[in-house]
């Protein structure tokens, strides 16, 4: 039964081949590789603001376009970065690649950790993000965010788990009516302040003397997570059409652009209507791409359009993270930097432990956080300014090194950009520290340490199983060195048991039927029983009052009795009910599986499981079962 | 790690041999077994009045008295039905045994399934009733209500999974030092009322025209939660001193008075200090015992112990429900009506499973029902009326059939007790119904229909195991049937893989290495580096690009490569690391054990778990393996 609700929610079990996809070109690259940067419109604005407006009031307006200004120039400057990415890494330059290959493993490894960090608050970000947008909208909702964000994961994941890259252009379609809905929005807008609209002056206490410098850094600080997701492309090269380089990079240009005209756009446009975003103050906590569509549009069509298009686009951008972080966590488990089952892809051919390691641990932020948007931003752009501080300063190394013809510029505009996003770490680091960044400051650390013993105890095991060509040369197979003896236990005498002792005939020579009974009377029925059998096996039968079948069995191994020489294997076989349903699980098994796990404790002892397959409907009248 | 903190909070393992405990005489066996009827006291009386009392207003003093003498028949009754009971049952007579052994199988089934409800209410009710005692006492402490609740049946539930019974003459005292404590309070309650002190008569409002009938029998429903754990002697005449029966008999007589004087003493004492509990009031929403105690001591040591000693036997009440259920569920597990797993006894040989079962159950009730005693009295008493009903049902049909001497008046005495609980059940069934009592008018079908679900699938499994006489005579175990062919995947050749390949070669003759590589390079190499290895074994190597072994491998034995008869049985040899750590749990062995989940579905295909020992502290310099 629980595999058949599985099937239903996470689908039937997919092969291998299914793997291979579509290729991507410019017009479905765009808006499948761009909803977590363009997503970022929607808070990286009110970010700015949460800062400037408690303080500064309505000089926050002005202010704010400096500051837009000046993350304008970054995204630029990234974007040119990035461009020169592309074309050395035409199979995909994550940060943690490009760091590895050019800087160190240990810097690879903290772009790691950095990137992991990224992902996880990339959906409790956008997830909290695009459910405000919602309760911003529909007010009734408010109470109910956390719920309504922990739905979303989970729709999220299962979608994950069920593969959705299947229907990969459909998720273009929300990038285009997103891109539609805040471009009608500037120009309406942009028309209405042209026809001689004057919006409303709200009354803003500001504060005699801030500290001005401050408190455009933390401004500048939060606004930073607008470039949130530019990298995306870089990482994805391999899923574009050929050239898939040239499509790449046009891409990324054509994504830096919509980010430019949106965010400029939308900064720009709160400035003039005077939008304020004060998430401690009831009445100003609304989401401000819904304040501004309320104002430009009025309660009409068009303002819900805006919200719903915001709300796709946010979780399909959290829902980018589903991609990113289980393949780059499988990448890294498969150098060893992360445990081994992050490598398994489950049933739908998805890498589900990743997945649902994300989901967790985001629903737990999303949780702890409240779901607020101002107090997850706190934490998130760190991560992804490290990424790009090692990613560009690696892609320097690389230029620097190579010294191919025309090295020079490329390595100053890569070396240029490791800079200035450093200093954004810095700026990050320093004035987000007591909100937030200081969590991500430890973890990090915490993160590359445990990767980097991981990665140590992989080594140390491959290490012991080791054997050199000559010692592989020198060793002996031939089994005359040692004696296989094999140990049935029986619970009973029944098809089971008989089962097991013909295959134990089929091992081995020295063979031992072993029974624990209660008591006598109970060893005698046994016996009696046994004795039936046409065998020459011997029955050992101990007593224990209570069952327990491990510590006689352990005992006797033990015993004199027992004339076990050391070196010798011993195979203890023991017969396992398979499985089909959650019920039979519930029923089955658990006695044989204790056992398992505290025979295999012993160097010496082979557990041998023996499959026994019980009708499916095992309620209705009796089959019997072949021996 | 995992198994020192275990160790630790759980204690070191114990030997089988610890279980026989010390036997109880009559000093000791009365405290021990009659916390769970004493303590009742807490909670029986105030439920009345939390009837009564919003209703009839002063009146409810009266009335309560009544009520309170109608249960104390009850009391007398019951106390000398099982008196009989102890006398036939010397090994024990719990209702399920009883009810199974002289009314049939399905009575006992569903006597079981109203004492499992029973016992999981029992830790619900008196650890709330505890907690109550307690945030009546320090009025700053009733926020905190619901986590001192869990908090405490977490603590519970540690000590019995430590096994709480090497210590219990430790849990007679607090029995004793309640009754003291009950007892004084009584004694200066009733000598202050007659010293001429009148207490404060509370203003309350009485409603017109009650109708009292219903009023009363909801009221006395209630009450009767004061008989519950008056069972417990007869349960447990195994653990007395010879002459057990004699002793127990004796325990039970003294219980019933100490019952009768307790909760009569106590509601009297209410009534005359016009006690009142309304547990939707603010202001009477105090635990009567804390409301008499101030109102007779003041605010001064006795106050204190009352509060304490009341907290502590209602703990030991609780505490009581954990030898119970899990002994319960044991026996029904062991006839097969409850999953095996409960007849397993842990490290410290309690029965953990059902320890664990209760525990989440209880928790969940208590935050589910917010820790309310009121709330939680609705659900209670059905339970226990109902399981007195079908053992004295059962006495009852056993003298009746066996018509021993003087069978008529036992008959008699058991038959009457056994309409009267009927009647009971009834009363509760009804007047309880929208109070929570419906719930357990669902949950016990729903329950007993689970066990006999249970009990059918094993015996659908045990019959289709059977094997009559003379088909074990005709039984051939040799192995000239079908040949044991075995496959060994090797992942790369190392210590692990030769260890496997030489194990092989003791068990069969006909072995394959099985290898999966992501492409022809890689399958090159291991070639290579197999062809050193001076054996005859051949390998196969397959290829998948995504390294899952379980497809290609199953897709190898069932082509035509592979020449497999019918009827051959294939042992795949997948080595194990023994993980002696939760650190290489998480590291090891998932792919193995999916792959053998997976192939153990197959009925010709047997694992053999090969053990591989790593050195412990495996991130040290490395020592090598054996082979």
């Amino acid at each position: 039964m629980f595999n058949n609700v599985k099937s239903v929610i996470i689908g039937k079990p997919l092969k291998n081949e299914a793997l291979a996809g579509e290729k991507l070109g410019v017009l479905w690259g765009l808006p499948i590789l761009s909803s977590d940067a363009i997503s970022s419109v929607a808070y990286a604005g009110q970010a700015i603001l949460a800062v400037l407006v408690p303080v500064i009031g309505v000089l926050a307006f002005t202010n704010m376009v400096y500051i837009a200004g000046a993350i304008i120039c970054l995204l630029i400057l990234l974007m040119l970065s990035y461009r020169q990415t592309i074309e050395s890494y035409p199979n995909g330059g994550g940060a943690y690649i490009v760091a590895k290959d050019n800087i160190g493993i240990m810097a690879g490894v903290v772009a790691g950790a950095a990137l992991s960090v990224d992902y996880v608050l990339t959906v409790a970000v956008s997830v909290s993000s695009g459910v405000e947008q919602i309760t911003s909208g529909f007010a009734g909702l408010k109470p109910y965010t956390i719920p309504i964000c922990v739905g979303v994961v989970l729709i999220i994941t299962l979608g994950n788990l069920r593969g959705v890259r299947e229907s990969s252009k459909l998720f273009g379609i929300p990038s285009y009516a997103f891109i539609i809905a805040i471009l009608s929005m500037l120009v309406f807008g942009f028309a209405k302040l042209g026809s001689g609209y004057v919006p409303p002056t709200p009354t803003l206490k500001a504060l005699a003397d801030p500290v001005i410098i401050i408190l455009m850094l933390r401004a500048f600080a939060n606004g930073c997570t607008a470039l949130t997701g530019i990298e995306a492309v870089s990482n994805s090269i391999p899923n574009f059409k050929d050239p898939a380089t040239k499509h790449a990079k046009t891409v990324l240009l054509y994504l830096a652009i919509i980010v430019l005209v949106l965010f400029g756009g939308t900064t720009i446009l709160s400035s003039q209507f005077h939008i304020i975003y004060n998430p401690g103050s009831a009445l100003y906590n609304k989401a401000i791409i819904v304040q501004l569509a309320y104002q430009v549009f009025g309660n009409n069509f068009m303002y819900y359009y805006v919200i719903f298009t915001t709300f796709i686009i946010l979780i399909l951008a959290a829902n980018t993270a589903y991609s990113g972080f289980p393949l780059l966590v499988s990448i890294m488990a498969k150098e060893g930097y992360a445990p081994k089952q992050f490598t398994m892809r489950g049933d739908r051919l998805s890498y589900s432990t990743g997945i649902i390691a994300l989901s967790v641990i985001a629903t737990l932020l999303i949780v702890i956080f409240k779901a607020d948007v101002t107090l997850l931003l706190g934490l998130y752009a760190i991560g992804v300014f490290i990424s790009f501080t090692l990613s560009q300063s690696g892609m320097f190394l690389k230029w620097f090194r190579g010294r191919e013809k025309n090295w020079i510029p490329k390595a100053a505009l890569n070396g240029f950009g490791a800079f200035v996003t450093f200093i954004v770490v810095i700026i990050i680091a320093v004035f987000k520290f007591t909100e937030g960044a200081w969590i991500v400051v430890l973890v990090i650390p915490g993160l590359v340490y445990l990767m980097l013993k991981v990665k140590k105890h992989y080594t140390s095991v491959s290490e012991q199983l080791r054997l050199t060509p000559d010692e592989l040369r020198a060793i002996d197979l031939s089994p005359a060195n040692y004696v296989n003896r094999v140990i049935v236990p029986v619970e009973s005498i029944n098809k089971a048991s008989v089962r097991a002792l013909r295959y134990a005939k089929t091992i081995s020579d020295n063979i031992v039927a072993f029974n624990v009974s209660i008591d006598e009377e109970s060893g005698r029925k046994i016996k009696e029983k046994y004795s039936l059998l046409n065998t020459d096996i011997p029955l050992i039968i101990k007593y224990s009052p209570y069952r327990r079948v491990l510590e006689p069995l352990l005992k006797f191994i033990e015993s004199t009795e027992y004339t076990y020489k050391k070196g010798d294997m011993i195979t203890v076989i023991l017969p396992q009910f398979a499985v089909k349903t959650w019920w039979n699980k519930i029923l089955h098994n658990h006695t044989r599986l204790f056992i398992e796990r505290e025979l295999i404790k012993h160097k010496h002892i082979v557990v041998a499981t023996m499959p026994l397959q019980l009708k499916k409907d095992d309620l209705k009248p009796i089959k019997r079962v072949d021996i």
